[in-house]
């Protein structure tokens, strides 16, 4: 589903490290970017630390290599520079998050938008930072700033989904118990704790009952955790061994 | 600054590779987490290939490793667990996104929370998610859903920082040149074109400037650009090669 949807291409302009290459590709596909361009490959095309890095990525077969930086972004309407480092230009600088909204709103107009990643030692070019309209950056810890590449492609390859919702298979608090099951089980426990004499003095009753109701609704419970609970109650409530002798 | 500010605490759970122990802590350095604790890593502790992929980064050096999850927990308030996988438990899911800001909310009313990551291979075990508050998870091609466990830390550690402006180096837009810059330069150009004839048929000048004037103002222009642009059209102006004569 993600797949037909148009996405930024990214641009790695002369990565030297296969492995980096293929990890970018793995994270590309993680996060359904799914086109991949590169400029001159320090060490050539096919590379094979790229390919056992990218753990069978589609987004490493479709890539596209390109003898020089302007065949890549020939189709581009729009370029935004990823760097680390201040060039002393002046251009709008976004940081991964408003830079891919910002880059999301481009492409929803119908363009197509290529965001530039440098070399592992030197970053982008400044030549490459001149052509871009504008910088992509990081928030990062300006005492330890050097991210690896594949790191960088992957944090901008997850802020093109952040905004997604979590999966649907994740299962979601639906199943909660409806409120008469829950009343239903305090009143349980209330009775038991009330015949088991733990309510002392008996004018706190309301206050105990109060904390103890705060710290099963917090959390929320399921129909099944409440006939779980409504269980212990009676195990316990019947005295030690007992339960065990009754089910005998 | 970003080093004295309370952040989350990554906890990885029997992780596998020395790379990734390595990389997770590279990427840690980069966005200011600076707690790392190690559950029995496989390949014991230190590990050469972590130290020569944290590339200096001062969260190897403050990793603390344990024997259990139990004691790598035991300070911990409030556990998040991130995996990829639903494992069929009812517990509240979170993207990074909403998660991290959640748990941005739970550290600033001073609670030590953990975020658990799982072994390369199968990811967290059952348990450690039942311990856990809430699960935290990322919006992934389910095609192609696993990640580098490295990336997975890297993914969640920007997402602490997602929301802070970019660093303050990148040079900002305030060099703009003033409005009466841009109207002298905007008279200089409708004058030089005027004067070559360029405006014709001539009740089209007023449109024909004003889409000029939309092509200058769109990304704006410094003062600098401004001077450098009037000397353009003065050049342009006094004709082919005349501009080298006048400054012989």
């Amino acid at each position: 589903m993600q797949t037909s949807e148009a996405t930024p291409v990214f641009i790695l302009v002369e990565p030297q490290m296969g492995e980096n290459i293929g990890a970018a590709c793995r994270v590309m596909g993680n996060f359904g970017i799914s086109e991949l361009r590169i400029v001159k490959p320090r060490d050539g095309w096919p590379n094979p630390k790229a390919v056992s890095m990218a753990t069978g990525s589609p987004v490493l077969d479709n890539a596209q290599v390109f003898e020089t930086l302007e065949e890549a972004v020939a189709d581009c309407q729009l370029l935004f520079a990823s760097t680390a480092q201040p060039r002393n230009m002046v251009k709008p600088a976004f940081t991964a998050r408003a830079g891919m909204a910002e880059i999301r709103g481009h492409i929803e107009a119908g363009q197509r938008v290529g965001v530039l990643f440098g070399a592992e030692k030197s970053g982008l070019p400044n030549a490459a930072i001149t052509l871009s309209n504008a910088i992509i950056t990081l928030p990062v810890d300006r005492s330890f700033s050097s991210l690896n590449l594949s790191m960088a492609v992957g944090v901008f390859a997850h802020e093109w989904r952040a905004g997604d919702p979590a999966p649907a298979e994740f299962k979601p608090l639906d199943e909660r118990a409806p409120e008469q099951e829950m009343t239903a089980f305090y009143n349980h426990l209330e009775e038991e704790l009330e015949r088991a004499g733990f309510f002392y003095p008996p004018e706190k009753t309301p206050l105990m009952m109060q904390n103890l109701i705060n710290a099963f609704a917090r959390g929320g419970l399921t129909q099944q955790e409440v006939r779980t609970l409504r269980g212990v109650i009676k195990a316990l409530a019947i005295g030690r061994g007992k339960a065990r002798i009754e089910r005998d």
